[in-house]
């Protein structure tokens, strides 16, 4: 059993919530990550490069569950065989709570995705879409948002991550194809200022 | 006649529009500054510190037009006194943009200076009020929050400060009581991401 | 008792609900009017004239209850005796449904009427405002806006007033010095695209 | 020192959150409640009756602070000496979190309640009102409604009180005056529903 | 014609405007009920039991015009065909007013249908799809809410329905494998608060 | 390379920003605009007469690029095709601000246009779709709605268009067959109450 689930679009999504899995770990949670895509269209690295800083990540995260599938980047649909790949994943790890991106992001497949867990945690838990006659529901689906460029709210629940420093410059230490560092410290200490902590994710 | 006004309720409040100030400046525009009250309850320097600062910052700013108010810090109040008061100052300034703190900023004299604003700006336009039979209405009024915790929304506008940024920070160097430089340098590079910008302040 | 009372700031300020207060009088239903003040500080018309032309304006609407009070114009001010004030009108009226001003409309009286309207219907229902026993609450409260400036939402209820536009048009024309028209025409015609109407009113 | 405050206006107020209190006392936080007046204008019952209800729901709600005010029922005023007489009681309790009423709720003091707390909470973080040099804040404010009819958004917490039904019961008996219950059991229900439980309170 | 057509996607899912249903034939209209799914992939019931509650409730809501579609349960797609598969059931029926899930539901299958539907009456009334060279478009639709998890906004309209509580009683008895009335009284008391009246509806 | 790129579902719908286009080419900039459908299922007139009228409307914009699709009228779907059919488009004109519907405007082609152009913008900017190894993004992407009834929010921005009243009278003049006139007089003058000018656009 998965006590939190990330659920992502390409290879370093996560580290948007990256204090949240690594204080969960500390507190004695199990942690997952599924990626949709293996990022092949982002045009910084190839594919193969993509992947090693996805496993290299989620090492870094003591994730107790990993998964990276074969959607196109750049070309998420959502599609009822999209919903269908999912349900197993989620039935196989029993997640209690789930971690997307919010409907509202800018990357289309940022959207596709959030579309996609939607509709698939709704149906992986009816009977039809059982094996073994047990239906299975989270207890609940929280969203954080990749870039603050077009959804004009901010973030309901903001967590303070100031104590995990280290270990979260670490996981983004894993993916230096992306020169995510600038922009993940910039949106951390804007959500430190929400709560009044050095630095902080927003969901 | 002052193209951009900018009225607040304590020294150091316009850095939040120091960017705004200093561009409408550089473009060959007028501006202003109307602090309402002399920052005496805030408790890390003395009311004459304060006004120094304040003085300090609005040559920094190259004002056209500067005016510091005695409505007591951390009690002004939304009275028609206060609203008249307001006028004469807006009658002479005949600001064509006004900028005063937005309606839902954490501090309660935020809100009360906000409020005084807009109906000072309102009333001012009546003959009522007029001593020369002229009437007088800005052509707008724009609000700008000194804090993200309180307003759920993002900016409307987003304005690139980054040219300006060598005369932004001496500005804020004219606040050494305040403490004031990594608040807003967090609060420009967010303003920046919501706009592609590397520096940027919101409306 | 009174059907539909509306009460307002400034007479011509319930030409906004003309077209309702006529169709509701041609179904049978009675209908009264209560304006704050008596408009003095406009700038158009002397107080007598504007009060004369409210009459008119009552006269061409049938109302069947008209009073106009004395509150400052550009200068309504919330306050216990304000409220006070209206609470003895309310129950002599017992008026079922009350139409008043959007409290966030632009005039600074505007907001002012709603709030006093807002608090006078909820403590006229207490028992310790009763002189005889009985307590005393409009079944609803109904908001209309006098300009879309302010307001950023667009109505929730649109009236078709083409039937009545005659009549409507005779209520307008109660207010030459005004010149209210024009407005009112665009006013109305784009109420009507709201609902496919060709005149209609926002509430 | 107290954990949980709640600030309310009538006595009875506090049995929206009296299952959040009965929690968290049971979890041996402690817990306070402050009501602004003695509820002299409700028709339901005398002034003393009321308080001694309020002193009974105290009782079994098991606080560790409790204060009922004299701010005068159906006229409670947002002021300067209002949110004077707060913060001496503030200092004292010293609490972490405040719960007090929604500000758009219906009730003309239950809106002046919130905005006497919002204020006090305030300055009372100000060294200008402090007598011992030190400043104090809670660290969150909260809000919860009393009645859904005016607040048009759901909650964004449901707390399940299902674990404390039998207490939570008995603090709502200590009203027999008011008839509260079978408004408080609908609320309860409703809040359920929004999270999948069978009792539930939102804030 | 039918006046009022209510657009489903699973059987049991109009109990939530029965009340609606209830009064307008009570009033003379006439009704109609349109269900895309036979509710087979739910668990309770077979598809066969669950077509046999479906008609027993059109009995009890003493329907003018009822249909139940085969669209597969827990997998409605938007698609041109599933629009097309409607219009000729639109144009017959020539529904006044519409009636269909919010487009916020949290069943994926609820906000299909409202998506469905949404199209579907819009295409209906252009020449191309006419056989007859008539056009057709609803005067107007509305949307309800099956459950309060996701969509934060409470309904705009509530509508008393405690005149026809013992026939919106029955129709919810036509649906013993569904046990749904204890939701169906919670939210009918909910909706009742909202409006000061015992048991109501929302849209 | 256009400055100002519309791109729009019908002949006609561009005249909702026909000021817009006016000004911007009356001030030196180039203007362009991508019409999706010829407009053959609306009734009016033949898909001959309208791709004329298109054709004449864009004579008296003095449009720079014109181009008008085959995607089906009444029937636009968001599809991957449908994205990678603009692309090439998009990259051709390397448009600075792209103008299209609003994602809530009513008609289902409008929506549609409107994700579209949102996905095929972002993808646009993605190396994989580069024939020549540079990326392309606009600058900003605009919104404007063609009616008023489904989207509940006013523009945010408002553009006096007083100045190209003739021309723009011109640009709807050829439109004969569509007698669109009186609605955008309407829509107009409208959007001037909003700022205070005689004719404006709202975007």
């Amino acid at each position: 059993m998965v006590d939190f689930l990330v659920i992502t679009a390409h290879p370093d999504d996560e580290t948007a919530v990256a204090g949240l899995l690594l204080k969960a770990k500390n507190e004695g949670y199990t942690t997952g990550l599924v990626c949709l895509t293996k990022g092949e269209s982002g045009g910084f690295a190839t594919k193969e490069e993509r992947v090693k800083e996805f496993n290299d990540a989620g090492k870094a995260l003591g994730l107790d569950f990993m998964r990276i599938l074969d959607f196109p980047d750049a070309g998420i649909e959502v599609t009822e065989e999209g919903v269908q790949s999912l349900i197993p994943i989620l039935r196989e790890c029993e997640a209690r709570t789930i971690l997307t991106i919010h409907p509202d992001d800018y990357h289309p497949d940022h959207r596709a995705v959030s579309a996609l867990v939607d509709r698939a945690v709704f149906v992986s838990g009816l009977k039809k879409y059982s094996t073994d006659g047990r239906t299975w529901h989270p207890s609940q689906v929280l969203f954080f948002s990749l870039d603050p460029k077009r959804n004009a709210k901010r973030p309901d629940i903001v967590l303070d991550i100031s104590d995990v420093e280290k270990q979260w410059r670490q996981v983004i230490a894993s993916y230096p194809s992306q020169a995510i560092e600038p922009m993940l410290e910039t949106w951390a200490r804007y959500h430190g200022m929400l709560g009044g902590f050095a630095l902080a994710e927003g969901l």
